[in-house]
Formats: C-alpha cells, structure tokens, sequence
C-alpha cells in the first residue's frame, strides 16, 4: 500500500471537517490562553526536569542512566494519562572511560594542561600518546596540506565558529564536519591523532564533545575536542613562539562496546475523530555523557511531556492520535529515529505530521516547516494566534534530526520544528555546563506553552 | 520661545531632506551588517560591562562607587571620540548601613531567618524593632482593613507578581504600588514596620530591593522585602499553625543623608547636516546597592555607549547630532532624567527623538514608540530591516523613566524604549543576582547592534 498520496491528502483537506464543527479565532484564543495558563501557574515541566537532570543525570545510548531514564519517562507519562510502550532498539555504546589528560608543552619547558573531552566515537590513546603538534586554521587547511607535514604528528584544528551569524545553528552547520570528519581527514595523511577547538562561541572553560565518525579503510585514530579558552592560549603561544617545538601528549582510554538494546518510549492520546492518523511529537531521551543534558535534550523532551500533560489536564480531546516519542540515541547514530520511522511504514501507519524540540529549553520565537509550500503556507497563518505570546518565526526551515527519517517514509509529511531563542545554546552544549541549573524556569514553561498550542492547533486542521 | 511645533515639523518632514540623499535599502541593509558584525566579532560592549561591574560595582546615588562610575564613564567615552561633559545635579543619598536582620519566631518556639533587604529610602529600626505579625494577600486587603486589626504590628504583604503575564514587566506593573506604598498604608493604620514579598517571579532566595516613599504626615515605618521563596514558607507557618502568635524581629540601621552633588555624563557627536536637533539615547548609571547594577541598568548604559563606539568606528557622519546620556539617579528619584529635560528646555535646544535601554541586557525583541500615530507607522516601517536579526516588536509602547521627563518639555517627541526579551530579568532586578555573569555576552552584543542600528536608521529619517 502506497500511503503517501493518502497523507498528503489528509494534511491539506481536513479543513471541510473543521467547516463541520466550526472553530472560532476567539475559541482558539482562550484554548491557548489557558494553555499558557496552566503551563506557568500549575507547571510540572521545571521539576520534571529536574528530576530528569539531578536524580538520572547524563544518559548517554547504552548507559545504565539511559535505562533509567527510559523507565522512569515510561512511567511518567503514565502517570498523566498516556498510553504507553516501549519500541526496542539497538543502539551503540561507547564509554569515556576514567582516564582522560590533555597536555601541550614545547621545548623551551613551557607547559599547559588543556581542558578537553573524546569525541564521542573516538578510539582510546591505548596509554600514553605523544607527538609534534601542528595547528591548522581550518578542516579546509587540513585538506589542502601535504601529507609529508601531517605524517607522525597531532593535528589541531583551531577553527572557530562564525561569529558573525544570527542564528547560531547556521554558525554551528558551519563548523559541524570539523568535528564529524577531522580524525579520518587527519588519519589519510598519516596524523597520530587530532584535536579540535570545540564547537562554541563564547571563550570558556568548557569543552564540548560530539559524535565522530571514522571513514573506512583509514586508519582510527584518537580524536578530542579542547575548550575555546585553551584553544585560544595555545594558538597564541605558537603564534609567539614560532622557533619553539610544539608537543601534545594526550591520554584517553574511551572504546566502544558492542550494540546494546535500548528503546523509543512511546505515549498516546487516541484521537476522537480520526484516530488512524498520528502526530508524532517528540525530543530525544539520550544525551552526551557529561553535563545533564539540560538543554539538549532533556528541555525538549520535557518540553513535549509537558504539552500532552496540558492538553490532558484542560480536558482536551484530540482529533488526530497524539503520540509522543521519547527518541533514544539521537547523539550518536540516531537509531531511534531511523527505528521509529522504518516501524511506522511496516505498520502502514498513517502520519499527519511531526513536530519535534532539539534546541534548548530557551525563551520560545516561533515554529520551522519542512514541508511543501502550502504547508509553510499553514504555518504562516498561525502568526496571529501567537503573536501576543512573542512568537514570530513562522518559516520554511528545519524539522529534526529524530522526526527526520520520517520524510523518507511519507515524503509529503510537514516535520515542524520548535524554535527558541538560539544565542546562548552553544554555551552548554554537548558540555559540563548543559546543567538544569542553566534552564529558566519561565523559558521552559512557555516553551512547552507553545508547544501545546502549536499541536492543538494543527489537531484542529 | 515655544519649541514645540518646530520638533513636531521636524520629526516628519526630514524625508524630504532623504529624497535629497537618498539613501536606498541595500545601502541600509549594508550599514545595518557592518553594525551587527562590529559587534559581534569585535565588541568591546562585554569587557566594559565587566569593568563597570567588577571593577566599580554597585553604584547608588550619592554613593563613592556612582562617582567612580561618572569619572570612568566620561573617560571612556572620550576614549571613543565623543564630546563629553557632566552635568551636576542635585541627588538624595540614601545609605543601607551594616545591619540588616529578619527574624520570624512563634510561640511554639519556631524560629526562622528570613533573607531581606531594606527598601530604599526607608528609615531604620532604631535598635531591634519587634511586633505581631500580621499577613494580607495584597495591598488592597490592607488598605480594606480595620486599623485596629494592625495596629502595634508588622504587617507582611505577601502579594506575588502575577506569572500568567508574558510580559514579565506588565507583572511587575502590578505589583509596583506594594513596594512604594505598602509602608504608608501600614503606618495610617498604626502599624509599626512593614515587609514585602519581594517583586520577583522565580520562588528563589534573592531580596529584591527598590524604591519606596513616605506619604505627608504619615508616620515613617521601616519597609524591608524578604525572599520570595522565605515570603512562601512564612505564609504556609502560618496557614498550617493557626493557633500560633506569631512574631517578627528585625532590625536595620538605613538613613538618608543629605542631598548629594552628583553628574549626568553626556557625550555627543555633532551632526553634519542639522547638528541642532538632538538625538538622545541613553541609560542609567546608578544601581541599587546590592550586586552590581549589571542588567539595570548596566547593560543599558553599555548598549549605548557601544552604540555610539561602533557608529564612530565604521565611520558614520550623522545628520543629527547624537548625544549619549548616562542618567544618574533613576533608581530613587530620576533627578537625572527630571534635570536634563529642564536644562535642554531652557537652552532652547530642539530634541528630534530620544531612545533609553533600561530593561536588561537580553536577546533583543524590538522597539516601542511613546508617540503619535505616525511616530508608531514609522517605527512599524522598520520591521523589515530587522528580520533577519530576529527583532519583531515595533509597536506603541513604553519609553523610559530617564527620557520621559523630555515629553512635558516636548510633548510631540517620539520616545523610544528598546526592547529585549523580559523572561530572565526579574530574576535578577534589584537583587544581589543582578551580577555580570548573569549577562551573556551576544545577547548584550546583539543588544548594542540593535541600538547602534536604531540610532542610524532614526538619524537617516
């Protein structure tokens, strides 16, 4: 059965229903109202993030707090109201290990320890590694340098995220194959091993780790990532020193582990009307494993739970079949979304749309469409509704990483994206900063808020 | 002479002097990039806020730091080319002395320290101060209550912002009459001090402080706000212990002083085309004594100043002249704002518009206009140059305390209030967590570029 004229149909012709059973501006206004209401008089989201952050802690794939996470969302959703279930999944598993030194010294005797983390992927230094240090401005300078320079040494690339950029996901894309790609682009012209400036903007004491991926047929070689600050100190000093030999040595005993069973949790409210048609909305459970995974992604799970328990507690009944989805292992492989998406076609599922939140827990500005034009068409018309709630991007753009895969399945299907704020986002992530203590309590709330009243209005399309 | 229509004339008739030069879209576009990439990729605007605040720190009226505050600033402005000059004016000077203590105790034997601060303005206790305490949920309940039901006692008003308000400000707005009025209403009814719940939304453990006045022939009382989160545990004592008499002892040895000499530092960059009309933009230099001034009004004077250093580095020439205000004495008794609009009128000068930055050093959301009609169509008009910065207020709104006395001099005088995000700032308002590491650095950067573009698009109308 080929669903995908069948969705296309259903998400654009669903307004004669409405004609049925009319839903008036001023309906919908006090339906939000009282959404926003609850959210920031009566809210759960803080402490259940709390609970999410301090009492379960970091989670990452194949983790023993991944399993309580999992349990405990189950759980939880539960206790609002859900219908729930557990999808297994198979999902890699790497560890960091206990060990893990970063030291730069040069032949004049000076010498500086960096702050650094294993990319996540990363082979371990099996003991101790050491070598010539040679810096490159940009993955771009890497590529373009003969390997006889390369050959033995540690490679560091000290490129920076671009400023200049508004949005700071655009300034994030644009540094996101350094991470992904140094080691192997390294590795190809003979480098030992490779080290990163860390994909933030601000200068700190924080690194940010990240998933890696080793091309094949190259040889693995350790890969870590250096905070900003060190980054910077170390660019200087062999900018000031230029006659000096440079030396890295490095420890890391991080390795991966064969595939472990995990599992998407899943939650429903079965629509009254049209129940064979779903909304999927989601975040992702895992996170990296340093930090709480506050803000990635434990506001946008929190986020999604808090909505559907809103939209339980006014009394709300769907017309479509809610179902929230707690993604498992979007950090490092995104097995759970890819799981998910192949299960639903195999099930012949019908899907409406899909929304998803994986941008930190920030003050809210709007929604992004990957969708047809019509259906950025409907997004744009929502503007008004949201206008007294500060929300203003209504736009074209991007769904996410979870609720990606389902664009393979259903090609017609509108992913929506939940978009906060973004400037202070790549101060936490992917680090030891992503705390609960660096998530507002008000710009949680009315994230979830905006999150309810988004899926109330496209259920009443 | 009346200088009134003339300003009106010339806030709306300035397009035809643009039809002269014109000055087309992509050109402001252009201006508009290279202000946004000055500040973001070499700003100066964090590391002056820093020095502002770790450096000099809380600055009060009257206070030793406010006058290390006034001669840094016109330093600093000189620094950056501008024509700098203090204006004295006259300031009450208000001291919070050493001892600062609230404790609540029942007949059953409870004791608790309650985490307060001293209003400003108010007087001290003399010694310890002790009474019954008597709790109201609002202002209103007092003033509705029978006076024999007070007096003797320290009344406690437990009235909270209201958190179902977006806008946190129009919360605060709410709340605003308790804080000033609160210890007057008390006193008529014979009691003997007053405390508050502090004006904050979070339940945290940070007092806020902040103005508050003496009625005419009305006994002075001592007037203090205790933590939100102590104001909480108090009421539920006494809602769970009925039968307890419950007692309040504190003591604070706050005093006024004498009026002090204080200054308003000015610093301009004369306009090339009609360097008498005036463009003042500012902030306010004084905080309240407790942490370090850094939102309020700090970020606000360094949005400002950066404004002005970034339009001098790309080289801009204004029209008008531009003249930049760092307002002393906002926090108790705008004798800085007052002042100014009484000296510029009796210099006859002509005042074209006026923009203030006082509500937090924020991710930027857009600009209000005090102003006519046609004042507010223009400032809507230039929604489309700041699209893609992500600022989408331009509406009828608030100016600013400081610039607000300019409108009884020119009542036709556009007035300006920059608007960045309001969710964090009550957090921190008037509270020892107003510090600098409670600023990021882009959204203080943003805040700048979204000013120093405001400025030019004003100057180019």
């Amino acid at each position: 059965m080929n669903l995908i004229p069948l969705i296309f149909f259903t998400f654009f012709c669903t307004s004669s229903h409405s004609q049925k059973e009319p839903v008036h501006s001023s309906n919908e206004a006090s339906i939000i109202r009282s959404i926003y209401t609850k959210a920031l008089t009566e809210g759960n989201a803080y402490e259940d993030l709390r609970f999410l952050c301090k009492e379960i802690g970091a989670r990452i794939t194949g983790s023993t707090e991944a399993q309580m996470a999992i349990e405990w969302s189950n759980k939880k959703m539960q206790s609002y109201g859900l219908e729930t279930s557990l999808h297994e999944i198979q999902v890699p598993h790497w560890e960091r290990g206990t060990k893990e030194v970063f030291y730069f010294k040069s032949s004049n005797g000076t010498h500086m320890k960096l702050r650094g983390l294993a990319l996540g992927g990363s082979v371990g230094t099996n003991g101790m590694l050491r070598g010539d240090l040679i810096e490159f401005e940009s993955l771009e300078a890497l590529k373009s340098a003969k390997p006889s320079l390369v050959k033995g040494k540690i490679v560091f690339i000290n490129q920076a995220m671009d400023a200049k950029q508004i949005q700071t996901f655009k300034a994030y894309g644009g540094c996101y194959p350094l991470r992904g790609n140094s080691a192997s682009v390294a590795a190809e012209k003979g480098a030992v091993g490779t080290l990163i400036r860390s994909l933030g903007l601000a200068s700190d004491p924080h690194p940010h780790t990240g998933s890696m991926y080793y091309a094949e047929n190259i040889d693995k070689i350790p890969a870590a990532a250096i905070c900003t600050a060190d980054a910077d100190q170390l660019h200087d000093f062999i900018v000031n020193n230029p006659k000096q030999d440079v030396e890295l040595v490095m420890e890391m005993d991080c390795r991966s582990f064969p595939d472990a069973t995990s599992y998407n949790v899943l939650g429903e409210i079965r629509g009254s009307d049209s129940p064979s048609q779903i909304i999927t909305v989601g975040g992702h459970l895992d996170s990296w494993d340093t930090g709480e995974g506050a803000h990635d992604d434990g506001a946008g799970v929190i986020h999604c739970l808090e909505a559907f328990r809103i939209l339980k507690t006014i009394g709300y009944k769907p017309k479509h079949t809610l179902r929230l989805v707690f993604f498992m292992n979007e950090e490092n492989g995104n097995k759970g979304g890819k799981t998910y998406a192949k299960w639903v076609k195999e099930n012949e599922e019908n899907h409406f749309a899909a929304i998803e939140s994986d941008r930190g827990g920030f003050a809210p500005r709007g929604f992004t469409c990957d969708g047809s034009e019509e259906q950025v068409e409907w997004l744009a018309s929502l503007a008004p509704f949201f206008k007294d709630y500060d929300l203003h991007i209504f736009e074209k753009g991007y769904g996410g990483v979870d609720i990606g895969p389902l664009k393979e399945s259903y090609p017609n299907i509108p992913l929506f994206g939940f978009v906060p704020d973004s400037q202070r986002y790549f101060d936490m992530h992917h680090s030891p900063n992503d705390v609960f203590e660096n998530v507002n309590k008000r710009e949680l709330e009315l994230g979830a808020a905006a999150i309810a009243s988004f899926i109330y209005l496209l259920d009443q399309k």
